[in-house]
């Protein structure tokens, strides 16, 4: 703690760029930004607590990617090009080393995005990050969770479950070669929010969510918005090799209940998948075909071996229920 | 803690109503706002930590109000129209009452001023509230801190202190009778945003901040973005009968340096004098005039007998300095 470091001080210090998109940036009461004519403002927040949302273990500057990239996956989610963030930070004591990493990946991957930080709070308090982030989208033109139609076809970017892996690494539940560690850890601490793809999209997927909570938790909040039930089979999901290498089981609980993803999940017309896949050419990532959505309300998940699977006993990850 | 309540049952439960004035609410990754042509999306942000903002002896229907009032105190100070907010909770468990009281004057406020909650994030962690507010402003009508000229007279809105003493009561440094203690109490508790002054204000006032942190603080950013300097009088500041009652130390700690008052400080041209009453009157705010701002960079108070007070002991409240 520097006694002599105050509020404006720290703001002042890691927290403050000129703005490139905003019309008014931090400093006044209020940031202002000027929606352009034919687009509207779309608006996600995220609160992130230390010991539920990330490890004390985790280097301040993957703290500062991963604070704004899991916002910038809820723009991705909606088709939204991102514009601009305000960042709310409580801070147990002002600490050099844990300010300059926090804010040099907050800034790397706020410019890799050209996203203006516009405006923010700093307080003592127990370790919290929250942020709010805009971005634009043509009126009318978001991605909304409730547009799935029975027919469609169900997408997943990315692969899925590696983030999982670091959790239970973490929690000495599986032992990890030190390139498998390296790599799950990377999915963990610094995912790569799908913001190309969600704009390439739009007009394209008929709903979209990013996957925050889990393949089965995020995929029943489609079903639900959109009325619809979904048939999901569990060996079309994505995963990597390091992924494929675990047991049986240690899979069936990353890549279906996992959380931290940050991957998108879609879908699409039939006759929209050549669409799609140049969508994601364009955007250089890679989807996959993992299931339909079907009339009858409800969700099954179905095996490689065509059987069943029971999936009441996998729970998604509530943050009020551990 | 009832641990059938998961994330999702608690947003539905206490924070999902229909928005009137967003494009698209809670319930997806996104919430959308369309602007009116001709207008900006003025922003500002504030995070609420226990025992920093506010203390464990707060009624939770009091902070519920307390949370959004601080948020319209900046759109007010901007002269922005209030549209909607998002909300970020943590919350130690989840608690039925304290939900109840806190979204009931969450909510109370909320529909005074008719804002839409379209998004928000609920987790579990140390009681931290954050809020971000969306308002609009004519095209380049907003109400700024760098706008203050020399010659400019210093006008605030209401009374200042009140909030302050009954910190100093909590602190148990002084005494106050039961009538006292309430006055004190819904000062702290339950400050009224000046959002009909601010709005009144706009093509009228040169500048404008909401008092947050402390007369002396706030008006020293003001000073500082204008590149001017100010004689404040302090026999001039507005006080309520309760405060003129203390001690003149007293009074002088809690109207200069207080904190928490949510009153609006502005300049405006002598010419304006008129229009500023006309403002005020409109918005049926009292303001009174307390100073002038001059060329010359720094603030000068002078005391009821002529002589100037020492400010330098003075210091504003700083959330990293206590």
């Amino acid at each position: 703690m520097s006694a002599s470091v105050g509020e404006f001080d720290l703001i002042a210090r890691w927290f403050t760029r000129p703005v490139k998109r905003a019309a008014l940036g931090v400093g006044d009461d209020c940031a202002v930004l000027t929606p352009r004519a034919g687009f509207q403002i779309a608006i996600s927040t995220d609160l992130l607590v230390e010991g539920r949302h990330f490890l004390s273990t985790v280097p301040p500057q993957h703290l500062g990617h991963k604070s704004l990239a899991v916002n910038l996956s809820d723009l991705a989610a909606c088709g939204a090009a991102p514009l601009a963030f305000t960042l709310s930070l409580a801070l147990p004591r002002v600490e050099e080393s844990f300010l300059d990493g926090f804010s040099k990946g907050l800034w790397a991957l706020a410019e890799q995005h050209q996203l203006d930080l516009i405006g923010g709070d700093t307080t003592a308090g127990p370790l919290t990050i929250g942020i709010t982030i805009f971005g634009e989208v043509p009126t009318d033109g978001a991605l909304l969770r409730s547009g799935a139609k029975p027919g469609d076809e169900l997408w997943v970017s990315g692969g899925l479950g590696d983030a999982r892996l670091a959790l239970e690494w973490f929690r000495d539940r599986v032992s990890l070669d030190e390139a498998g560690l390296r790599q799950a850890r990377q999915a963990m601490e610094l995912p790569e929010p799908r913001v190309e793809l969600g704009q390439a999209l739009r007009g394209v997927a008929s709903s979209a969510i990013d996957l925050s909570d889990g393949l089965l938790g995020d995929l029943q909040h489609v079903l639900r918005r959109s009325g619809v039930g979904a048939v999901l089979e569990e060996g079309l999901i994505p995963r990597s090799a390091l992924m494929a290498r675990q047991t049986p089981e240690l899979q069936r609980l990353c890549v279906l209940t996992g959380g931290d993803d940050y991957e998108l999940l879609f879908t699409a017309a039939p006759l929209q998948r050549s669409s799609v896949l140049e969508a994601a050419k364009a955007a250089r990532t890679p989807v996959t075909l993992i299931g339909r959505i079907v009339s009858e309300p409800g969700l099954s998940v179905v095996g490689a071996s065509g059987h069943p699977v029971p999936i009441e006993d996998l729970r998604s990850f509530d943050h009020f229920v551990t």
